[in-house]
C-alpha cells in the first residue's frame, strides 16, 4: 500500500534521500527550490559525525556531543520531512522506495547516500569478537569492552588472565586504526596507572597490526614513517606485513603466531551498503555503485547514488576515497544538479573531486597532516587538525561543547566520558 | 576460595562498603585513618548523581554529565581499591562478603550503602511495560521510548495508534514523576511541535497518574495545590486518587477506565535492596534494614547500614525519606564513627538525621522549594534548585557542562541529548 508521505494533493517534485550523513545531509542543504520537497530516510534518528567517533570510543568524547537529531536540523525546512524507519529496497520501475514495516514511499528523484559498513573479508564470525567502528553504538561498545578489559584484569587472579584482559589488538593501520590505538595505549600508559591497585596499566599490550607493509598508507613515506615512529613512542606495539589468520574470544591469530587478547577492534575493511543491489546496478569489489559522471545510476537518470557506497573515479582514475569530504562534495554536486534541473537549467559538468588532504592524530598530543604540497605534522598539524575538526562539526552548541572537552583533557590530562553502561537485560 | 585483595601481609584494618551512591561515597569520604584500607565494591563503574537523572531521561543532559567513574574518583586516595563486581551475599559469621563471580572478600568492618530498586507493588509483570528511572540504563532506555513514540506517531497511518503514540502516562505524583511528566509536556507542546510534519504534537496526552489525593505529598499543601496548577498549565493532566490496576504493552488501566498509551513510566514504589536479607536483620514493609542508633545491626556492631537501604526513624518517630541528603548525613556519619573507633575514640551520639529541604522542578522554568518555615515557588525556587544541584554535583568538569548545557537550554530553548542508541543486535 502506498504511504502517502503528504497529501495527494501535493503535486510537488517529490526527491526521497536515504541517508542522513555527510553525502544526504549537504544534498538536501543544496537542494532547495520551489516545487520541490524532500523525504530523508535514515534508520537512525540522528547525523554522525564519524571522524571524531574513534574519541566516542576511546572516552574522550560523549556520544551527544558528535551527533544531532536530524529532525531538529531540519526543524526549519517546511519542505523537508525526516522519517526514522528502514530501507529494504528500491522497485525503480515504479519509482517506489520499500520499508521494512511494508510501507512505501513514491518518489519522483531519488538519492541513495547509505555509506559503508565493515568488511570482515569473509570471515563474518570475526564480527562477534572484533567489533568495528561506524555507528554510535559500535562506540559505546568498544568503550564498555576497553574498560571492562582494565576492570577484568583488576579482579583477576591468574598472571596470564590478567595480562590477556591487559593485550589489546587493532587491526588495521588506517586512520580508525591509528586514533584508536594511539588513545587506547594513552589510557593505559598515561591516564589509569593511578587507578588501578593489583594490575600494573603500563604493562598492558597495545597491538596495531596491518598486514600491509605501512601505517597510514594513503599518507606519504615521510609522514607513515613519522606517524609510526611516534605510536612507538606512544607504546603501541605497531605489527606490520602480517594479515590476521583467525579470531577467536581470547586471542588473535597472525600465521603461526598466537596472541592471548581479550578485546580486539576491527579498523581494516570497509564495504559499501546494499545501495547498489536495491537498484540492480554494477559494483565494483567493494560493492560501490559504479555512477555516471553525473552520479546517476547508467540509464536512470532520476537516481543518483553518492558517498562511500558510490564508486567514483577522480582524475587519475583512482577511485575517490570514502570520507567525508568526498561524501559532502557529492552531495552538494547532485543537490545542485536536482534543483537547477527542476528549474530548467542546463546539465551541469561531471562531478569532479577535488582532494584538499588528510589528517590524522596520533595519540593526544600530535598529528600528520597532508595537503599535498605541504604537509606538517606533531603539535601544529594536531591544533590544526583540532580547529578544522570543530569547524565542520554542526552547531555552535556541539562546537563549545567539544573544545570545552579537549580543553579539559588537554589541561587536567584525564579522559571525562568513560562512563560503562550496558544494555538492559545483560548483566 | 578467599580472594586476596592486597598481600597476606596487610594487616590493616579493612573496612568494606558495598554500594558507590551517595552513601557509600561519603562514608569513604569522612573515613581516613592510618591503619585502614578500604575496598568499595559496586556492580557499576560509575556513581550517579539521580537527582538529575529525570533530564538524562528527558533528553536534557547527556548521561555522562551526570555520572563519574568511581574509580577515578579515588584516584588519589592509595588506601581504596575499588572493584567492579556483583555482591551476592554477606556470611557474617566469617565476616566474608560473596561475589557473583565466586570469589569472597574478608572485612573486618562492612558499610551497607546498596540503595533501592522499583517496586511494584506485587506486579512485577509491569516492569517490561513501564521501566523506571533509578540507573543511567534507565535513563537511556525511557529517553529512547519517548522519542520513538514521537517517531513511531509520525510513521503510523492509522489516527488511533498515532493517538496511541503520542499518549504518555507517567504513574506516581512524588518528585521523580512530576518532574519527568513535566519535562515531556514540555517536550511535546514547545520544542517537537516545529518537526513533525504529519503530527501535531500539542495533541500529545501526558498524563500524571497518582493513587493518593495530591502531588508532591511530601510537601505543603500550599505548594502541592502550587505544583499541581503548575503541571496542568504545562499541559499536564494529572489524575488523582486513581490507583492504576492493570498495565499492558498498549494501554493502561484504572479501574474502569482504559487508555490506549504506548509510554509508560514508573515512578509510584520503591523498595529497599536485599542488604537487610543479605544479613538476616529485621525489616520493615519495604525491605530496609532495621538499625539500632548508630546504624549498625542489633547484635552485630561491625556492620553498618545506611542510606535508601536502611530504616532509620528521625525525631518524630517517621522514617528517614530516602533522598540523597540523608544518605550524605548517615555515610559521613557512620565514615566517621569507624574512623573514630579504630583511633580509640568513644562512641558519638546516635545518628540524627538533619532535614535541610525538598525541592521538585515543574517543567523548565519553574520549581517549589520547602525549607521548613521558608517555602518558595516558581522562578526563584528554580534557580536555588538550580544553584544547589550544580553545587553538589562532582567535580568542576561537570559543574560546567551541567551549567552550559542548562544555559544553552534556557537560552535557545533547545534541548541538547535527543540521540537514540539502541543496544546492538536489537532493530
Amino acid at each position: 500500500m502506498i504511504h502517502p508521505s503528504s497529501p495527494a494533493t501535493d503535486m510537488r517534485h517529490h526527491v526521497v534521500v536515504v541517508g542522513g550523513g555527510f553525502g544526504g545531509l549537504q544534498c538536501i542543504k543544496s537542494l532547495r527550490g520551489p516545487g520541490i520537497r524532500i523525504t530523508l530516510i535514515d534508520q537512525r534518528n540522528h547525523h554522525l559525525f564519524q571522524p571524531l567517533l574513534y574519541q566516542a570510543a576511546t572516552t574522550i568524547l560523549a556520544p551527544s556531543e558528535i551527533a544531532w537529531p536530524l529532525r531538529q536540523l531540519f526543524r526549519d525546512r517546511e519542505d523537508v520531512t525526516t522519517l526514522l524507519s528502514t530501507v529494504t529496497g528500491v522497485e525503480p520501475a515504479t519509482r517506489q522506495v520499500a520499508l521494512e514495516d511494508g510501507e512505501r514511499i513514491s518518489y519522483d528523484t531519488l538519492v541513495l547516500a547509505t555509506g559503508a559498513r565493515h568488511s570482515y573479508f569473509g570471515n563474518d564470525g570475526w564480527e562477534l569478537h572484533a567489533p568495528g567502528l561506524k555507528t554510535l553504538e559500535d562506540a559505546t561498545a568498544i568503550r564498555r569492552k576497553i574498560l571492562f578489559a582494565f576492570e577484568a584484569a583488576e579482579a583477576a587472579r591468574d598472571p596470564a588472565l590478567k595480562q590477556a584482559h591487559l593485550t589489546f589488538a587493532v587491526i588495521g593501520a588506517g586512520p580508525t586504526g591509528v586514533e584508536m590505538a594511539g588513545i587506547i595505549a594513552d589510557l593505559a600508559h598515561r591516564i589509569l596507572p593511578r587507578e588501578f591497585r593489583r594490575i600494573d596499566t603500563h604493562r598492558a599490550r597495545v597491538m596495531l597490526i596491518e598486514a600491509g607493509p605501512k601505517v597510514l598508507s594513503a599518507f606519504s613515506e615521510d609522514l607513515s614513517d613519522y606517524a609510526r615512529a611516534s605510536l612507538e613512542r606512544l607504546g603501541v606495539e605497531v605489527v606490520l606485513g602480517t594479515p590476521v589468520t583467525q579470531i577467536d574470544a581470547d586471542r588473535v591469530v597472525m600465521g603461526d603466531t598466537q596472541v592471548p587478547c581479550r578485546t580486539v577492534i576491527w579498523a581494516a575493511g570497509v564495504q559499501a551498503s546494499s545501495a547498489a543491489e536495491w537498484i540492480g546496478a554494477p559494483r565494483d569489489g567493494a560493492g560501490r555503485a559504479e555512477v555516471a559522471p553525473d552520479l546517476s545510476v547508467p540509464g536512470r537518470p532520476e537516481i543518483f547514488v553518492i558517498g562511500d557506497t558510490a564508486a567514483v573515479p577522480d582524475a587519475s582514475g583512482a577511485p575517490v576515497p570514502g570520507i567525508a569530504p568526498a561524501a559532502k562534495q557529492m552531495g552538494d554536486y547532485v543537490g545542485r544538479l536536482i534543483a537547477g534541473r527542476h528549474a530548467g537549467a542546463e546539465a551541469p559538468p561531471p562531478f569532479r573531486y577535488k582532494h584538499l588532504g588528510s589528517m590524522a592524530t596520533l595519540g593526544r598530543r600530535a598529528a600528520i597532516a597532508d595537503f599535498g604540497k605541504v604537509t606538517l605534522k606533531g603539535r601544529l598539524a594536531w591544533w590544526i587538525w583540532g580547529v578544522a575538526h570543530i569547524f565542520f562539526l554542526i552547531g555552535t552548541r556541539s562546537r563549545i561543547s567539544v573544545a570545552l572537552s579537549w580543553l579539559w583533557s588537554f589541561v587536567t590530562g584525564q579522559n571525562s566520558a568513560r562512563i560503562i553502561t550496558t544494555p538492559k537485560g545483560s548483566r
